[in-house]
């Protein structure tokens, strides 16, 4: 995977969101990738498990992939950045993956389920970690 | 446009989620539809307006298209329905869609903006609506 | 739904792609809206259904939602036309859609499937004239 | 970012498609990422830089981010794996891919788009191999 911190669109973007700490949103922003790669896969590893009562696990698998999805392109607009906005959408991605993460729990017998929620945690407390760091950056 | 009401489909969706007032969910459904593809078409308007400092505009109406969707998809899984996240959703899609209208009515003086603003502002209010009808589901 | 045809934004997509069969593409566009979403609750409710051997078609319903919804985008971005490269996304659509038709109506004793397999047909048809409709376009 | 070779998905995910070259495959999913990411970064830069003409390569850019994306996740179920829908799929990627490389490069005085452009190009690169790849598998 690129390393995106040394690509030049990284550190262009940096120069455009001055205060940000962007070791801090280059870490959310790949956790939110992975969380929604994560959920993709598992949601279809659920399907083809052959268990019953997946449903809800799935459902919540593809929610949190389409919510990471759009968290992550969010970060990557720094000209359209509302901090307000984005403040409220990292809550919302962060209550959701912790909830993926309990439901996945639930099954945590399939090795790719017991995987996929500690994705789902680190996206969590990335998205946590980043809410901490704008809520200082709007305070000074 | 499928008049998804009347669809089979929705009908269906009717009987997975009792309780939900679904004229109301299939009024946020379709505002949120609707805004995606008003602001998908005005951030590429914007861009070829020729106008300067559109910047933030089009990445605004970028953002909330992405939010608009994952908000969508959100509502069409009664399996992974988590009333919680749902209306943390809701409230984020609705401050986002009232930040891009503002944005956009700043440039009203082009037709497409003055539109796109409308249909950003009646996607907040389909949002605050489902919003207030899932809380008193949740307190009964 | 907002009849987009009528509505300020498609009259301005009109301006912007002359040449274009403006109705049709509103047609394909809305019929990709429409696939998207009875696909994206295809899913849920097979997952829901507690039947068996749902994986294949739970799997390739969320693909064809997915590639809708790029393709509706694509079209609703005029500046960024490429004739060649629409042509081959609204085949490569069309394909998917069909296939995900044929799925469906493996299982059409469920009522939803069979909804759902019918919008994938009316999407495929769609993209088909629309496919037609450029051909003469760029022949001219 | 996660190595995902080496996460246990991955390690799933090969034992669920047997014959696949599962090397190339993470190759191209980790392409299709990158490249999404830098063209939606690309998009929003264009419209800050306040240069005039970026209308084209701003809407090409969010058509490759949302292509890009919709092939990513097909490559994710590998229970819904059609291999003739997948291999048009790759291939309209690719041409997608490099239209958008060609359109960045007309603009290769800015650092950021010539990133873009090579980001673009390393993704129609892999999804060209995916596809011999999976000629060959097909063929055995």
């Amino acid at each position: 995977m690129m390393d995106m911190m040394s690509s030049p669109m990284m550190a262009m973007l940096d120069k455009e969101m001055p205060g940000m700490d962007m070791m801090m949103m280059q870490q959310c922003l790949e956790s939110c990738t992975a969380c929604e790669q994560s959920c993709t896969m598992c949601a279809d590893m659920c399907a083809s498990s052959g268990m019953e009562d997946m449903a809800k696990c799935m459902a919540m698998c593809m929610n949190c992939a389409d919510m990471c999805h759009a968290t992550m392109r969010m970060m990557m607009r720094p000209s359209g950045m509302d901090s307000m906005v984005m403040m409220k959408m990292l809550e919302t991605c962060m209550m959701m993956a912790r909830a993926c993460a309990e439901e996945c729990m639930k099954h945590d017998e399939m090795e790719h389920m017991k995987a996929c929620a500690q994705v789902c945690m680190d996206c969590a407390k990335a998205c946590e970690s980043m809410m901490g760091s704008m809520k200082m950056m709007m305070a000074e």
